[in-house]
């Protein structure tokens, strides 16, 4: 029955998202470095009796960090050659997990490390990263990439923007306090899952020094681009005022200084359970469809058709979950598409400075003992 | 995008699976007691700092297992009440793992123990049975229930059924010696991961000492019924002689004395790897539309529509299997439509003697130390 409709979907999903999320992939590749530093300090013992485990949260279908997983799994089995390993993927409960355990085993077509580093045990959990997911004193190495921006709600309405970053200073600050939380209980969870020198390695949305963040690296602005067209769909009353209200993207960008105030807070519950900062920095990492368009195509039009996808295999969830759950499927899905099909208009035509790029602030930290 | 047909899927197929598996269901909520005796017996230590490992092998979606495992983890639970204990769901890759976090984590409405039983961590596993899940020497309690009956590969084709049930002796001497190292191969695998003293319980499709199995136990018998409904539709020349030969269940059904063998054999490598057996015993249990239409309803029709969405759920598959790849999927669909609404008009005329009574060996072992 489901058989075929799933294998489908799954195939649709899986070309979909590596395609789209390619810069994603790139973010990680290009941090994996500091992944095996981390295991290079930590130096593994070869104990055959204790697994060594990873976490990899909010890891969607695994694709994208199997490159980054190859290597660093083939570091730890050359130190560590007898000790067996055990890869946790983490996502939300909805999230498509068959899809992960294909890629993952190499049913997929993807290149794996499956069939490459022996004794390595792959498991999923359904447990979100807001919650402590493994008991206490099991992790060696926690890992999330592009995932902790996701708060656990919203804490109010943004009148006139969608997402944090351009939300009226009293609306932000609400954001701001509610992603400081749920940062702190995040990193409270990690800690009680780390054994004593342990590492924790979050690759995160961020705002750097000289604020730019994802999609804002001094052209135009994506956050901004979003909004606006929103606000025209309800300027021309295709949505309702409401409607734009109830579109928030529940996420928080944080700046560096956010991101390591409880690791630098001594008298902090998180401090004091044991987490150092071992490594903070900021790094911007190029779109790779804008690259494409500069520096080899040209081609506007090919541009923003291969651009918009990338945006709206992240952003759709948040428009989707703004329309009123009253409008029948169908309307919505055409609002939607109209929405990017307007995106895809303005960058085929000024396609000038139009451009996802990442702004990551890359952490490490050590547990204590 | 993917989001809407996927929850509608997951629903459907949730629905689907519930109602078609109430028998397998049955099945573990009748034989929880020797999980709980088998706990009793390991009497398990208090020790926060080793999870208590269990899994639950081939679980498909989760919800047939829920009450079975709320009744047992409460009883680990009060057993040993700092204890963190980790429950793995295991399953091919292809299985909806994201239906099986839902269930389990409350998202579907099902009653589960999830917030019912603190410190239980809820994994998922896609590597097979058939090889090794876990490392080695962590698992204290491993659990599957009517699913080892699901060989690695088919061992030759059936010329003229579909099941070993009715193979020629020749034929079938083939799968029995295939099942019987698929067997000693899982049982290996399985030891390898358990600690001394764990426990592993597994609930089989069998063959009683009264020659008895699924769908054969004294009325008419369902293999045969599809043989010779699956024949007829060759006969007719709706399916060709090749297709008829492609079809074949990938699974064994094993004795009492197939499945002990390994575990009494002191010279074999499971005895000498420490697995001991505890329990064994044969039971059936009544298939429940049948009981039904017996002792309920009577209405011929109404039991032939409830009775074979229960045979198809598990059946399927292999039929889809069988059946010319080069077909386009309507006209398989249209094949696989017709074969099942012929089993329910059959039902349905002459609705006396047919049922899926499930017919299952328990076997419970312990591995030595
Ligand atoms: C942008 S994707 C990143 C996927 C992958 N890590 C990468 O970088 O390519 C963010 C993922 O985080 C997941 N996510 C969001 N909130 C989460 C939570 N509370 N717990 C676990 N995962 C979460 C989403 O479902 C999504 O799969
Ligand atoms: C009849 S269902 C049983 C589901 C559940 N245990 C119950 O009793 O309700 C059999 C399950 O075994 C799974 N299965 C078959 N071969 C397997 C294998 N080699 N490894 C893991 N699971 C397997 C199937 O995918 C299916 O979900």
């Amino acid at each position: 029955m489901g058989k075929d409709t799933k294998s489908f979907m799954a195939m649709k999903g899986a070309g979909y998202y590596s395609r789209a999320t390619i810069g994603a992939k790139h973010v990680m590749d290009n941090a994996a470095e500091l992944v095996l530093d981390a295991v290079a300090r930590m130096d593994p013992a070869d104990d055959a009796t204790m697994p060594f485990r990873i976490t990899d949260m909010g890891a969607a279908d695994g694709g994208t960090s199997l490159d980054l997983w190859r290597r660093v799994l083939g570091d730890i089995r050359a130190r560590a050659p007898g000790r067996p390993i055990e890869i946790i993927y983490t996502d939300l409960p909805r999230n498509d997990f068959a899809q992960t355990f294909q890629n993952v085993h190499g049913l997929t077509g993807l290149k794996t490390y499956a069939d490459e580093v022996p004794g390595v045990h792959v498991l999923a959990s359904g447990t979100s990263f807001h919650q402590q997911i493994l008991p206490a004193g099991t992790l060696d190495l926690g890992f999330s990439s592009t995932a902790s921006h996701y708060i656990t709600h919203v804490p109010g309405p943004i009148a006139e923007h969608v997402h944090m970053v351009g939300a009226a200073p009293g609306e932000r600050a609400l954001y701001a306090a509610k992603g400081a939380q749920d940062w702190e209980a995040m990193l409270l969870h990690r800690v009680a899952e780390m054994r004593p020198g342990a590492r924790l390695c979050l690759f995160n949305f961020g705002i750097d020094a000289q604020g730019r963040y994802l999609g804002n690296t001094g052209g135009v602005n994506m956050f901004d681009t979003f909004a606006r067209l929103w606000g025209d769909l309800r300027d021309r009353g295709v949505i309702t005022g409401q409607e734009f209200r109830d579109t928030n993207f529940p996420q928080v960008y944080r700046t560096e200084a956010e991101f390591t105030a409880p690791l630098l807070d001594k008298n902090g519950p998180v401090h004091r359970a044991g987490l150092r900062l071992e490594h903070v920095e900021a790094r911007v990492v190029r779109c790779p469809f804008e690259q494409d368009f500069t520096e080899r195509h040209g081609d506007a039009a090919a541009f923003a058709e291969a651009y918009i996808p990338t945006l709206r295999s992240w952003s759709e969830p948040t428009f989707a979950a703004g329309l009123d759950s009253a409008r029948p499927e169908e309307e919505r899905a055409d609002i939607l598409n109209a929405f990017y099909a307007g995106y895809q208009s303005l960058v085929a035509a000024e396609p000038e400075g139009h451009a996802m790029d990442y702004v990551h602030i890359y952490l490490v930290a050590r547990k204590a003992g």
